[in-house]
């Protein structure tokens, strides 16, 4: 029934549900999903126009034909072995990395993946690490596990290894062990930078030095506009003490909700033990793999002409305005977003108002915080609109900074 | 990398993660999936004559054309409205009960469904009671939650309430309270009765008094043969106290993995803060509200004949041959399963070696069973077999418990 009586329900539920429970709205957190805005740079929403319809349609026919059945009936628990193979393939083509289907596992997009890494190692009130800023949905999975956060901060390297050696040693003396170390390796969401090589080769040997897990994020590696690929941190590590998670929401559409865990294969099952439900979906893996089995080269490299120029565009849109003032702007060499710190004088809560006026979709850095501030940042993503409004709309975000400047 | 060094890192596994750690196997459970026997009657396979391919495929033609963008991009965080209208009309036609869509939120089948439930309400070392025998794969679940397990008879009407009495005074008296009551209302998996009104009505008025809460699976009640369908628990429910899990896994096709709960709205947040990712598959959502919406009840009347069929022809078969003996015949009003209490003096472990021969796939009774025991029982499936295989393979084990018997 839609009317709710007033029965008390809430003295019976779980320590992990009880988290943030005192104000529920916020467990209906604001999700990657379009709004009115006449400028939609908030979630991290794929480019529209690259949707392959006529593809998936095609995919779907050849699929049907070749192996229906299948599709429509329950599947393997660690997901669909095309999918998984083709996984690998990519990680082969991209990175020149050498991984087996056994090693991955099949999850409702890659917050799902996460999730799977945070229920298998943390307990409520472990110890994680985690760049600062990092991806807010991130945070309230870690938050959900009840995971105790040490954010470290990112610099133009990326994460900040030596800053993660004094955390790792501060929790050493405490006779804690911190249980994984959560990272952004590639065009870090928010903050744009990617890992350098040597901070790799230094947080792997971290993890060893203090016996510790890396779970690695990798949702945007293979839209790269400029620059070149770096091995993974799954790459480096011989000590396989990564887990890795990678997602088609980017590359094909966030919608199939297909994502994955790569990680050593004896692991696989801890993992999965979290999985319920038989597997995630063996008819839509199907799908997505006929298309991309075909298209994925040509379909990525679609995407990063496209990616590439609105960047371009919202960068050239934000410093017609911002270049006058003390404001550090993001240049990312790939991904969907920009991270700006807002110049010295910005009032947060006027931005808010004219960003608002100006029908501006934007995300305030605070919500990327694992401890707290970040109001002087602020994430646009440029991914969802055209070139046009990505130049228009940063131009009419800068402008609205300007109004905010006291 | 394929290959795995040895580093250990068991020790930084969650409590949750340790559940049944020691043998990994485990943890790998055997899902519903194809087996090479002849005969596959262990999961609950779906028919894969009745898969509406070519509805499929036209439904994604006209989803595509309709609202290709949005299915291909991240969707509302508890599942796409228009399936959970859907499912709303679903419960008025079979049900005549009237829901909201705000009551509805989708899950990846009807185990995740299940586990958000858990998830939400379940600390480890809480007490549960559920039906023994009950559904296995839910049983894993309760178990890697750490759930105190309280097993409680079935009967011909479904539960032994006075039974569910006595564990929550003895609950009670130990100062604890039971955190939910899991339940099968309908052709209870994996013994057949459905719950009596009396009994249903009993269950409510228990959970109010000892302030509990009733998870609600019923993942086949359309597929009623004959009888009348009763009126579910959450529609008795008028205190607000009952959960209810669904599936397309049976009247679609269990590759599409989609489920769902219907909750009191007031408790959805609380049970989508465990759904971490962004929501379940917005596109594969689509798909199968377009199909559905044009065909939902002409496809469930082919379905309801096509199993009553099967479960003729396999109870005739087992009878054929176990009408001489003591065993004990199931013989559901609907569902896809037959429990048969082996006859006195059946040697489990030359059962099993029989029906192999047999190239009979079934399950023992001791995975239904939340406490031990059950040795003495046998489910078969006759969901996936055709009709004729349904009556042979009956037979066949009917036989092989025949050459089993002292």
């Amino acid at each position: 029934m839609a009317t709710v009586p007033t029965t008390r329900w809430d003295d019976l539920l779980s320590t992990r549900a009880q988290i943030g429970w005192t104000s529920p709205a916020t467990a209906r957190r604001r999700g990657a999903s379009l709004t009115e805005s006449l400028y939609e740079f908030g979630g991290g929403l794929p480019d529209p126009a690259s949707f392959p319809h006529d593809g998936m349609l095609d995919a779907t026919a050849r699929m049907l034909r070749e192996e229906g059945d299948l599709a429509m009936t329950y599947g393997e628990a660690q997901g669909y072995l095309g999918l998984r193979q083709l996984v690998c393939r990519k990680y082969e083509i991209f990175e020149n990395l050498i991984t087996e289907p056994e090693n991955i596992l099949v999850t409702n997009g890659s917050g799902n993946a996460l999730s799977l890494a945070f229920s298998t190692f943390v307990d409520i009130g472990d110890a994680v690490i985690t760049e600062a800023p990092t991806f807010s949905g991130t945070l309230n999975t870690m938050r959900r596990h009840g995971a105790d956060l040490h954010g470290v901060p990112v610099d133009a390297e990326g994460i900040d290894t030596g800053k993660v050696r004094e955390v790792l040693e501060a929790l050493r003396s405490q006779g804690r062990r911190c249980k994984l170390i959560y990272t952004i390796v590639n065009f870090q969401n928010p903050s744009g930078p990617t890992m350098s090589l040597k901070r790799r080769q230094e947080l792997v040997a971290l993890a060893a030095e203090f016996d510790t897990l890396i779970l690695e994020d990798d949702a945007y590696g293979e839209l790269r506009f400029e620059g070149h690929t770096l091995p993974s941190l799954y790459a480096l590590d011989t000590n396989g003490r990564t887990l890795r998670a990678g997602t088609l929401s980017k590359i094909l559409g966030a919608g199939v909700r297909l994502g994955w865990l790569c990680a050593p294969t004896e692991m696989i099952p801890a993992l999965q033990g979290f999985l319920f439900g038989g597997g995630v979906n063996p008819y839509m893996s199907r799908v997505a793999t006929y298309f991309l089995r075909d298209h994925l080269e040509e379909h990525v490299e679609l995407l990063i002409n496209v990616y590439r120029d609105k960047r371009d565009a919202m960068v050239r849109g934000l410093r017609e305005e911002l270049d006058a003032t003390d404001a550090e702007i993001s240049n990312p060499e790939g991904g969907f977003f920009i991270w700006i710190k807002l110049p010295t004088g910005t009032d947060t809560k006027e931005l808010a108002k004219w960003a608002a006026e100006a029908s501006v979709e934007w995300r305030s850095g605070s919500g990327f915080m694992p401890n707290g501030g970040g109001q002087e940042f602020a994430r646009l993503a440029y991914s969802y609109e055209s070139v046009q409004k990505c130049y228009d709309g940063g131009l009419a975000f800068a402008k609205a900074i300007r109004q905010s400047m006291s």
